[in-house]
């Protein structure tokens, strides 16, 4: 097949046709499909199941250091649970803080103490104007706790290598510029992997505010899909080298090792920035649910056992995402109307289609049966400047389901595109 | 025994040599024991064992509903749970949000929104000062909330029927008094149960401001030691009939009925405020640990199932309880030198010293190995005005050890009382 941008318009129109007709059938067949929600598929979830065993009647319910883990009490999180996620994070175990089931939790609550408390500087709520750099596409989630502390948000492009540092290390040269939101490994939804270049001036950067800090959330930290787990240069010790050791404030969490709606979340920063966290959460909390970082940590005894449980999902992930990678390949790729990543990890694939289509696109998908992310949900404030981006979630839906999503997905993608190209 | 009040001096000094004596006695005991706890003891965490086999890998892992438990969503709990926790605290089931182990979290996150975003006007942040009324004795935690965010506290002393409501209602003439503390039941470290003439009250006042709240920390709603559970009118519903509808947010826990770390906590509120909360949530969280709930729901089917479970707690509290207070009773009525509350439920007994002795009970005690909660704990900043409460927490300790340690605190009372009036 003639790529689109190569064909004459009679021959376009005949395309337009044949997609058209192509997209009604797919309508006609009443189909209910969901490719939104980057969440663990049954499946997944299965693989976890021994966790609920490691702590019953018949356990014994104390840590290693012979804490009783129903009773009040620690702050921080079971010492073995702490030394787990150090070694995830490649931090020291005393930088470690193991919290509940949600590391969204742990990122909000991090900047409400900054609002109102500052983080070693006076109160973000007294300083006036507070704007946070986001690359993108991003996290919705992310954007959303901008929002909701009145956090301006500005865009900042992915490259295939992480965030357009030159643009980063122009926007820190404004003091209203506190923070940056990074996935720095698989991000969310692009895949990308941060290269070390760009570890090393994001660790090394001088930024005109003093509280400036990244929140790198490292949800796919461990989360290959195809091969080996990506090496992430340790941007801990690089901004300890480059003079700033409080530059940055890590989260991560089991939600897709063990239960998205019961694994374990934890994060790391500086000891500077540890112990104002600590005072804070001395007021917040009693401590964490020790039970359930007992099952954990019973389960995940170091580093090692996770990376063979990970073994298990991606045997899970790896059939789905070949198949929404396949279709894309065989339906779009010859046309030449959009561009995709193929990440290596994480749980999402991002679909760039022609600008001023996404929105189109996702309209009728869902009118033919196919649940997406809202066009727009990947850029603060819902509003993608280009409306191209489409995040698919491949890991709920079985591999016939997204087989079929993706075909219409497809389908869709060269309508709009066509569409737009003949003026319709 | 005489009362110290009618000795002669010449008694007195006979008395102090003699209790000084017993002092110096079980000070070359080196005992090593501990009253400042309120945590339950193991044998009381022994009673829910069974909450741990609830759900195991054999287990049905979906809510009454279908809810995939393991997986993401639902961000105000498992409807079940709701059920039961709308029965616990007479509430509509839609005004209930089940969370995470912690209710001072939510009461934490609460206050934070207040500050952030308000609560029905302008964030508090932005309104000036904040004050709060805080019946005393009280819970040294909910100051600290009101102390991390420089939240002006106002002591409000504690009746036999709740807090001094002529006070109260003077107090809240203040524009810049925006909420209250109420420990409603079994109050801590009282364990006064609030009258239905104080709820009336509560209910009905008519603050200067408009966004005031009552934070009911119904912490021991449930919690009898002897005989039946209290009745506590609903100021829920009173304040509805009293056209105030916003007037409390109430919150509660298993800490005390399953496991204190590994519980699942509660909180309630008018339809406005449960809603300005879940926009809250609807940023913070993606939902709270469902297979926690999924256990509760199922160990605890409805609220007889509490009461049941309950029976076993107090089985266990009532002879420490017992112990304490005949210790109480047999070295401390003669002498007439403190008085203390005979608590119906709840985990406290609350010791009133002479005036300007209870940091320096406290400090012998501790030097002859006995540790309890710090003098002025109870009280907003650390600061007892008198220096005369102190808090006995007899949960943790065996009955036996709770019988020395009472004898010590109780020698060492009459010790510092007898130093007081020798002017030693």
């Amino acid at each position: 097949m003639k790529k689109y941008c190569d064909m004459t318009a009679a021959e376009l129109e005949a395309e337009y046709l044949s997609v058209k007709a192509k997209y009604n059938e797919l309508c006609a067949k009443g189909l209910s499909l969901d490719m939104a929600r980057g969440k663990p598929g049954p499946d997944q979830l299965n693989v976890s199941m021994e966790l609920l065993d490691k702590v019953t009647s018949d356990s014994d319910i104390h840590s290693r250091d012979g804490v009783d883990c129903r009773n009040y009490g620690g702050l921080d999180g079971l010492a073995e649970l702490k030394e787990l996620f150090a070694d995830i994070l490649k931090v020291p175990v005393g930088n470690v803080i193991v919290g509940g089931n949600a590391s969204l939790n742990m990122m909000f609550d991090m900047i409400a103490q900054a609002m109102t408390h500052g983080i070693g500087a006076e109160p973000w709520m007294k300083q006036g104007t507070v704007k946070f750099l986001c690359p993108v596409p991003g996290y919705d989630r992310h954007f959303g706790i901008c929002e909701y502390f009145g956090i301006e948000m500005i865009n900042v492009p992915m490259t295939a290598e992480g965030p357009d540092m030159d643009l980063v290390e122009e926007l820190i040269k404004d003091e209203a510029v506190k923070g940056m939101w990074c996935v720095p490994k698989y991000s969310n939804p692009d895949g990308i992997v941060y290269s070390d270049n760009v570890v090393r001036r994001l660790a090394a950067m001088k930024p005109a505010a003093k509280d400036f800090r990244i929140f790198w959330d490292n949800a796919y930290v461990i989360h290959p899909i195809f091969g080996e787990c990506a090496e992430l240069l340790s941007i801990f010790d690089e901004a300890k080298k480059a003079g700033n050791p409080d530059r940055v404030i890590m989260f991560t969490s089991t939600s897709k090792i063990s239960f998205p709606g019961a694994g374990v979340a934890a994060m790391a920063a500086s000891d500077n920035d540890i112990a104002l966290i600590k005072k804070r959460m001395n007021y917040q909390t009693i401590g964490p649910d020790k039970l359930n970082h007992l099952r954990h940590a019973r389960m995940f005894p170091n580093i090692e056992a996770v990376h063979e449980h990970m073994k298990l999902h991606s045997a899970k992930m790896r059939p789905k995402f070949e198949t929404v990678l396949n279709v894309l390949d065989f339906e779009l790729k010859d046309c030449g109307v959009a561009r995709w990543n193929k990440p290596q990890g994480g749980y999402f694939i991002s679909l760039f289609a022609p600008n001023g289509t996404a929105k189109r696109i996702v309209g009728l998908c869902k009118e033919a049966g196919l649940t997406l992310t809202n066009a727009g949900a990947t850029y603060p404030y819902g509003i993608d400047p280009d409306d191209s981006n489409i995040r698919i979630a491949p890991s709920f839906p079985s591999p016939a389901e997204l087989q079929v999503a993706t075909e219409l997905l497809c389908t869709v993608t060269r309508l709009v595109s066509l569409e737009k190209m003949l003026n319709l």
